[in-house]
């Protein structure tokens, strides 16, 4: 393994698993405020592309670690919309 | 450019403007409270290490992309500490 596949790896891993706290926050806090309902959208997207390339150059390591991301920045952008259509229906 | 460039394009394209509209949002509300403090510490190094990737590798486009991902989350993690610092410090 070089220097370059150790460094990749790392940020692989990081990158990654970096949305898991970010989705148990929101889950627990149940709090959406400060999360930008564009950030969600384009990074989801963005990640789905990855994904598409993934399995395009048949990468495992990429259909994996993406489709762990997109489920969890998903889960985050799910609950962000719930909220932002929540606030603009009248309250019951 | 076959279809896997072209995909990889609009995922680098898409993962890293998605941090701009965030680090407006957090800017513009001063509000972090959604934001999990560490996502943003493992997200930030993760890009560090992609970051050393696109060096190593010596690709322009992953070291840009990548300053730009590094440059943007740091803010928002710069903005998540000093709230989370300013919490337990004394209220002036």
């Amino acid at each position: 393994m070089t220097l370059a596949d150790w460094a990749a790896t790392m940020a692989a891993i990081l990158t990654t698993v970096s949305f898991l706290p970010q989705a148990i926050h929101v889950l627990k806090t149940r709090d959406t405020g400060a999360i930008s309902l564009l950030m969600y959208v384009l990074f989801t997207t963005g990640v789905g592309f990855w994904e598409v390339y993934g399995w395009l150059v048949g990468q495992p390591a990429i259909i994996i670690a993406n489709l762990i991301t997109f489920v969890l920045a998903g889960a985050i952008l799910f609950l962000k919309v719930r909220d932002v259509m929540g606030r603009s229906a009248p309250s019951a």
